[in-house]
């Protein structure tokens, strides 16, 4: 038995999600499954290192599969390639150990979130960074951004739905900056609770705007109260970059 | 009566081009035109710097309209970009002498193709890039471009409609460099025939994947037979980037 490992990036715009439980094919892990399947002429599941919600990307989203199919890695490629929308790329296929297993061995991830911060949008990044005319203040940011880094109950940034599940988790680092009219958010952590980047980014626009003070972060982490943090940030401006084992 | 300028970026991925003879709304043209006319309560009618074709995309193109709306430029701009889709975007609104004729008056234009030619293309940039999968060699891309600047009967690099019309168009310049995984061929030129873009990128093409020589450039142009050139690039690559009055 072969276990294979993908790479891929995805524009997430038309799907909903990586996976979601439920009645629906519209997922970029059943798109992938179903092509796989037609290949392997039976039917292949694959382990995706996590979720994304609907409408995020990817550049680098890691799953595996397990086939006894005889193709090269290559020819896996390109028939993946060939046949899947041209919104979904397989960007690199691996022959991997038998134990590698994409989502319990994921070791840490990088997520981006784009903000378009000019006067005018601009309509080639439309799908993929969320729009704020507003001047907002990076500095702020910055420095509410450095309450995140660490270890923490990131239970107020988080869409739990299990009472069970741990919401302790460890954040590495958060850098902002400015290229050009954008404000990019790269987070670095061993792992992310559900909806966690796009809240604590809603929260982060609301210090740069003003309505909320760097150090009002800590509170809202100890209360661990949803509510009292910021509104969820829209999923298009938000890109998994990178899994890292 | 006010004479009011436009600035505007598009995706042209979803129309029929800036504009088209025959019946069809689905320009962006008649987009603006609508959007306009709703605003003043009778019918407008723009002026485009020139057409761009279906697919062909723009970060600046230039259009004028005549009107006695007493709406400020600010409020013309925030009318139009509330009612135009998301992929047609009004960037600039200004008040001009009443003799600028977007069309007439315009000096020079730049237009920018961009090629992916990556081992693996990106979803991100799929609508806006043409893919070639293939190195190509770009020095002898470059010598083979030193053989369009300057003034030329471009007839050969050109679909043409009408007899009558001059071929002859000055070119100043074309820039060729990677960025990445890009290859961006930037034009700069007094003005351009239907198509010639795109012609001259195809035949610069196949100089690059050697299947022409650069000095094959001198008698294509000189024999003015468009079966003598290369392919028709496709549209998606190109973005009209500036038009200079």
């Amino acid at each position: 038995m072969r276990n294979i490992k993908l790479t891929i990036e995805y524009d997430g715009s038309r799907y909903n999600g990586w996976q979601k439980l439920g009645d629906t094919d519209n997922t970029i892990q059943s798109k992938i499954e179903k092509v796989l399947s037609l290949m392997a002429s039976r039917s292949i599941e694959i382990i995706g290192s996590g979720r994304t919600d609907a409408g995020v990307h990817a550049r680098n989203q890691i799953a595996n599969f397990k086939s006894t199919i005889k193709l090269s890695n290559q020819e896996i490629r390109d028939y993946l390639n060939h046949y899947l929308p041209n919104d979904i790329m397989i960007k690199k296929v691996e022959e991997v150990d038998e134990r590698f297993h994409a989502r319990y061995n994921a070791k840490s991830k990088k997520y981006l979130y784009r903000i378009w911060n000019g006067e005018i949008p601009t309509v080639f990044e439309r799908k993929y960074t969320y729009d704020i005319p507003n001047k907002v203040d990076i500095e702020a940011m910055k420095k509410a951004a450095q309450y995140f880094i660490g270890e923490h109950d990131f239970k107020a940034f988080s869409s739990v739905k299990s009472k069970k599940k741990s919401t302790i988790k460890e954040l590495y680092s958060i850098d902002i900056k400015r290229v050009g009219s954008e404000i990019q958010i790269l987070f670095h952590g061993e792992g992310f609770l559900y909806n966690m980047v796009r809240i604590i980014v809603g929260t982060l626009i609301e210090v740069g705007e003003g309505k909320r003070r760097p150090e009002d972060m800590k509170k809202i982490m100890e209360d661990k109260i949803r509510q009292n943090a910021g509104v969820t940030a829209p999923a298009q401006g938000l890109i998994l970059t990178e899994v890292n084992y």
